[in-house]
């Protein structure tokens, strides 16, 4: 129950009782009330009056599996609004480990400093000079820190691209077996750590200063039946283990829901050379890793290592949203060059989403040809490099709309969608379009009630319900990323047992009742501080509106285009 | 009184009398209530929906002197918001001259299209292919245009910035000598032209069909009366024609008021030698021309020729706000340079204060060093090579801002202030800050109320009566606007005998009684529309701020900041 306040101008490091207002709460319910609470809504993303807060989900060291998802909150330099971005690795475990509710960096070092925190197994913090590191990739980086500092830690970290404060930069952090390869990739978060001369935080792992639960037996109890659920579900228990979170490939694509070639189509003929069955095989046969442990405490591993036809590593984890932005987005089927191009993103920190769509809005202007894998390479690699091209390229799909005064940019509030096309799921239209975080998936995926396949009872091509479907989805996934818990283990949380369970589990660790309606109003809470947040920042309700493009041309091969109207998509906030 | 409307995506051209809600207001007026009545404010500034209207002020074609400004208008993809740039030479008398109270262009070429529009010595209007006219710089293009359609016309078009859609592209016409050297600069207005696939607009001179005045005899008089007092006036009538707009160098520089080296400090060592003084000197000297006649109807003269040591025109006519840009802001005191700056964006088709501003931010950052003007000749020249650096400088100093992660850009509403640091002249802040235009001087330039020496009587280092006299000044300016008078002939109008003129002109032209009251209406219409469309596009009072260096960074050698707090800002259009 403490923060650790980290003051880059000051270079001071104060570790301090959690303020009253912030207690009992974790994860983006921490992150963006503290945003909210103190961060001046118009200042500079990348100056010194914003705040870089990391916070573990609530549920972070507790015996709950699945749970160590960190959040990371700031003013965005992508979408000038508020940003929560979670991600897994061991990070989250390890600071909550340590009792630590949040690491709050505040200031921002002079021009050309670079630092690392180092946090110890008594949970002290201290500053250290980090300029032999400046410019380094992410793994390089790691495993000098590792050298210096011990492997048995938690590295999070920016790659070239955060330093140099590109908008689609990426926070990455190390998986279970130590690599970078976990990102805390949208909104730029990077960037602001970046401004920071933030290059790392390495974290002592396996510390035993955990917050204490009020009631361990009733705690465990829960827990037990959460994974249980998890376990016997065919999505979190089967499909994920064997086929990671590239299984959605063949549906998404089957749907026509799959932006191709910058959202011109919504099939990608070569979908099945992409797929997660294909993916899958391809580890197996070349000796990589299927079903691989990625995240600490983790129950599904989803994850797996990409490897060559050598069987030398490649990349951890492909995932579905990567394969996507690198493969069907700009036409190019070349699973290999989709695995290069992860670990390229991962190396120089940059988010595999916004940069992937970068890419095809440049091809879509005419810069390269869709399905040139070696131009998008090329592309990014000058990211690093800092050329001209590589800032545009790596401050997101939006810059390069302007830079080539482009108009199929397909964004909301300055971020790129991710790999379900509103026109053949609407329901996601109203995701990406109001969701406080920008163009986002993980704020509100309806794509289950909106899919027969996946048990969806909504007409996916119809407005009907979909406000509300967004709405109610948004409200819930706040809580869930305030707990902590990792998307794909919703599964326990599913049915009205397993929401129960995550109620007692609250309750159990704050010694306080916790019902169905606490949990909404966990979920609103967070909304309402993020709408606030992004209303002082100067947002109106034009900016919850989608592109013209979704309206005006309709997706191949359903034809359809969007149907739910702006003022239908501002009511979404009426509560 | 007739509209000219054309339809790029149809290419079509009609030509229709004015519609009721814009008879009896010109320039400024006629643009901007256009603009809100019939564009989209959330549409995409380079798209279909955008307008670009083009309207000359109510008394060109009178006899009244210095009235051949054209009010150009559209929403601007530099700010955002709803822009009006006006501008001098001929055109403006030419189409008042043919009865053309506006010309409207609305819809879109397709992409790779290139037009020209004809308006003929009968006001007929046509669209021209004009393929063998795309990348052409300004002054190539007009000998091209001059020799296919006679000397005897206006010529008002884009070059290379304005066909690459870049947001500082300016549209630039034909002085009396047939040069396109005079800009409607501000607002990025011609990457609109440019979007709309329109290269030029031809327009036949001396046409013999005015619009008739009610009481011409009535206007004549005070015509009269109003070139007597401009003549009669110190600055009008001897200091413009000796030294040009230039003669403000030396008293701004004085005042501690000219930024120079991105605003880094107020007062430029090299200032003496890039003053009017200098100027008028070196042209005498070379054998160029001082006491230019620039525009049609021009009384003032205060225009040049720019000559090298040779005696070769380098530009026509050099500017105190591009002195100022490519002078002290850049940190240069080379005059040749300057004027070589001039000039090659006169041809490339780039507004000369935000390409300085551009240059300066650059050099801020590191990029180049100040006082550099060979590199800065090569940055505008990368421009219209159309690199990926040249296509960031061409977006203007907020695009060059982003793409270094440097915060110290002195832009409003995305658009760069002018030759007037607002430390030093306190109104200045006001009149940045919230007009509707963005950073912009004419929209209220309240110089003379704050500096002694112009005979001001406000505190130039206070609060005091700034937002007011920045309100009553941009309330004055806009009405200034639409009646088309060239700003340096405002000493026509200021006493309250020459201000009655103008009234008795306006009513002896409409035949309808006009006011004080009326006066002060008119530029309360105006700001209204204005305000109401940024409104609309989503502007909020954030939008009304100054840039946090402007109240951190005390301004040398004075050392102060800007006293006047963003909620008093706000204030500004209490009326």
């Amino acid at each position: 129950m403490k923060f650790i306040r980290v003051h880059m101008s000051e270079k001071t490091v104060v570790t301090e009782t959690v303020p009253d207002a912030y207690r009992g709460i974790g994860g983006r319910a921490l992150t963006s009330s503290y945003i909210n609470d103190h961060v001046p809504a118009d200042c500079d993303p990348l100056g010194a009056d914003n705040v870089l807060v990391f916070a573990p989900g609530y549920f972070s060291g507790t015996p709950l599996i699945n749970t160590s998802r960190l959040s990371v909150g700031a003013k965005s330099p992508l979408t000038g609004g508020i940003k929560e971005s979670n991600v897994g690795g061991t990070v989250a475990a390890s600071l909550a480990s340590l009792g630590i509710t949040a690491v709050v960096v505040e200031g921002m070092a002079a021009a050309g400093q670079c630092r690392v925190l180092e946090i110890d197994e008594a949970g002290n913090a201290r500053l250290l000079d980090a300029s032999d590191c400046q410019g380094m990739r992410t793994y390089a980086l790691v495993e000098k820190l590792k050298a210096a500092h011990g492997e048995n830690n938690s590295i999070t970290c920016i790659g070239p691209a955060g330093e140099m404060q590109l908008a689609a930069a990426s926070i990455q952090t190390t998986d279970l077996d130590g690599r970078p390869c976990r990102a805390a990739g949208r909104g730029g978060l990077g960037a602001v750590m970046g401004s920071k001369g933030l290059k790392a935080i390495i974290v002592r792992r396996s510390g035993k200063l955990a917050d204490p639960l009020d009631d361990p037996d009733a705690f465990k109890a829960a827990a037990r039946e959460y994974a249980k659920a998890v376990k016997a579900d065919e999505f979190s228990g089967e499909i994920l283990p064997a086929l990671g979170s590239a299984a959605l490939v063949a549906p998404i694509n089957e749907a026509g829901a799959f932006p191709t070639r910058n959202a011109r189509e919504g099939q990608f003929e070569g979908a099945d050379r992409i797929s997660g069955e294909t993916m899958a095989r391809i580890i197996r046969e070349r000796g990589g890793k299927n079903a691989h442990k990625g995240c600490a405490g983790c129950i599904i591993d989803c994850s797996n290592e990409y490897v060559d036809p050598d069987g030398r590593f490649v990349t951890s984890s492909l995932e579905y949203e990567t394969i996507w932005s690198m493969g069907g987005m700009i036409g190019n089927d070349d699973l290999d060059a989709i695995a290069r191009l992860d670990h390229l993103c991962d190396d120089i920190g940059l988010d595999t989403i916004s940069t992937g769509v970068a890419v095809a809005v440049a091809m879509d202007a005419g810069y390269r040809s869709f399905g040139d894998a070696r131009a998008a390479i090329e592309m990014v690699e000058e990211v690093a490099a800092g050329s001209a091209f590589g800032r545009i390229l790596g401050n997101g799909p939006a810059a390069v709309g302007r830079h080539f005064n482009h108009t199929r940019v397909p964004v909301m509030k300055g971020q790129s969608m991710a790999a379900y096309d509103p026109r053949a799921i609407q329901g996601m239209a109203v995701t990406y379009a109001t969701s406080p975080m920008g163009g986002d998936h993980t704020a509100g995926w309806v794509v289950d009630q909106n899919l027969e396949s996946f048990g969806g009872t909504l007409d996916r091509f119809s407005a009907d319900g979909q406000v509300a479907a967004s709405r109610d989805t948004q409200i819930h996934m706040a809580a869930v990323d305030s707990v902590g818990i990792c998307d794909f283990a919703q599964s326990g949380l599913a049915s009205p047992e397993g929401i129960a369970n995550v109620y007692r589990m609250v309750a159990a660790k704050s010694g306080n009742p916790f019902t169905e309606q606490s949990w909404r109003e966990l979920g609103l809470r967070v909304l309402r501080a993020e709408r606030d947040f992004n209303r002082r920042a100067g947002f109106t309700p034009a900016d919850d509106h989608l592109p013209r493009m979704f309206y005006e041309e309709p997706l191949p091969p359903h034809n359809k285009v969007v149907v739910i109207s702006d003022a239908a998509m501002e009511k979404t906030f009426d509560f």
